[in-house]
């Protein structure tokens, strides 16, 4: 467990220390009027009981405001902002803000962020950043507070959240095949990044181990490149699963401009739903959405309960994908 | 100004209470051991003497790190992370750490995390928005931080930051015309938006009242409407001066699917110098940056020198936009 339960409540002090809660409350907070006599007593009983007043009744009693703070080195911004969106959104209600802080690729700088950060007295840390399979420069080890990871690579022994990038994957090949495509190609990132592996795998697994994966950059250009190569020997797959929404634009322009019909000839899915990429490709790009904003709620809803001192189970939990359903690949959404 | 400077010192407080400046110092935090008597004395002889600590020389003494809150109701980001980033650069190397919170446009929730920032005693404020004619939801005038406004609109009194967005333009339309272009058109956003009207007016300026100006969305799928009216009635301009990179990459797409060669019949010239537009497009955009990570660092500028109680006149500053030239219009970049 990343966190155990508070077995020691306040109530069980202030019965050692025969004063009332609210006594009890006040002496350990440094608050309230009374003898120094009292106030040792109560800090003895709390000693000897090994009372932890976790973060949300310390809040709680001296009133101030529980904040979670959020470290990124995502300095684009495109998988952080829609993290913190769904973080702030499950935390507001429960009058919980969130601090964003920037981190830079240099670990000094990102020593000093994150000494701010508990220097404010933030209750819990969520980490972002821009890809799965690498870390922040920043050792978290000695933090008392609740970390939860968030579409980054967190330790073993740490609660991680990502997308299941192998699920939407497969999501997508198989809207493909429900299509009636049957001769599929995947087009993706570099091989290093272990989204393009899971993504390339999943497609594997559904389209067969004949139909092709061709590994480039995470870009425009690269989709380009991409058709002319297979289109290179003839007539070309009649079902193309991007590993990116940028990728997938790039194809079919590059398909616009060799004459080839999309939906029409060829299906073309993408992958990020990234509105400003997806929503206008001509024809609208069908993608897999990652639902960054679900993984930021998720993150919130964990790192509340881990401040207010539940246990939550160590690991990797991935959220699934769901496919958003445009014009590039003809049908219609499922009900 | 914005901030007087702070004329009582320390130093005055400590000869008035006859005690030494470190004394004076843990007087006035509640640290350090002495005398009830002498703390009081120390209290009366600051109170007496109007003494205000300043954030800066409060931080010092007390040990604690100074932090800049930046406040932003731009959710995706567009604007506020090089913002964000060059805040961030400018005041790193003091020290100084930025933690951002995420308005949305809901007064109550802007109020709550304005209290967090306030309640965690963050030194300074930066504002930053996704336009510079429309407020946050957000009435900061009881606050007694310094608070920078940038790329968002701030009281009259207020020190705010924006882009030469008539400057700008200028450099846009001087260029299209330096590269012998003498049929201009502007392709730009909603006329209710400041940034288009001072861009549309910069425009006219330069190209004469009679060049047409089309006001439409900031979209793509506006500049392949605006492009399918200019060229209705035969041959339309030999140079688009676009208000967006959005608006001139829907242009040049367009242009290539009429079989108009850019830049070889018509330049074309954006705005934003938004990496993952502009660079993109094909050919890749000459447009215009407006330089909102120099906007950022300024603002770092001015807010630590407020913090400081150094005087900063109020009132807008603009500072200038750069072109940056890439293939759509022809021509080499200026020495």
């Amino acid at each position: 467990m990343a966190s155990a339960p508070t077995r020691v409540r306040l109530s069980d002090v202030a019965a050692a220390a025969e004063v009332s809660v609210a006594t009890a409350s006040k002496a350990l907070n440094g608050t309230g009027r009374m003898t120094d006599e009292t106030r040792d007593r109560v800090r003895q009983a709390a000693e000897a009981l090994g009372f932890r007043p976790n973060a949300m009744a310390r809040a709680l009693s001296s009133q101030r405001s529980l904040t979670v703070g959020l470290i990124t080195n995502d300095s684009y911004g495109r998988f952080t902002l829609p993290v913190m969106s769904g973080l702030s959104a499950a935390l507001v209600d429960e009058g919980i803000s969130v601090l964003m802080c920037n981190v830079e690729d240099d670990p000094d700088s990102a020593r000093r962020h994150l000494d701010t950060m508990l220097d404010k007295q933030v209750d819990g840390l969520v980490v972002t950043g821009r890809r799965i399979d690498t870390a922040l420069p920043l050792d978290l080890s000695g933090v008392t507070i609740p970390v939860v990871y968030a579409f980054t690579k967190g330790p073993d022994d740490a609660v991680t959240l990502t997308a299941d990038d192998a699920q939407g994957a497969g999501l997508a090949t198989e809207w493909l095949g429900s299509l009636g495509r049957g001769r599929l190609a995947h087009v993706t990132g570099p091989e290093e990044f272990a989204a393009a592996r899971l993504r390339a795998g999943a497609f594997a697994a559904v389209a067969g181990p004949g139909a092709p994966v061709l590994h480039g950059d995470w870009s425009e250009a690269w989709g380009h490149e991409a058709v002319a190569r297979l289109w290179a020997a003839g007539d070309g797959p009649d079902g193309i699963f991007c590993g990116s929404d940028q990728i997938a634009r790039g194809v079919v322009d590059a398909l616009r401009e060799r004459g080839v019909d999309v939906p029409g000839q060829v299906s073309v899915v993408g992958f990020d739903n990234w509105q400003i990429v997806a929503a206008a490709t001509r024809p609208p790009l069908t993608t897999v959405d990652m639902g960054l904003n679900g993984i930021g709620r998720e993150a919130g809803r964990l790192v509340r309960a881990l401040v207010e001192g539940e246990a939550v189970a160590p690991g990797v939990r991935r959220l699934p994908c769901r496919l958003v359903v445009r014009g590039s690949c003809g049908g219609t959404p499922p009900a």
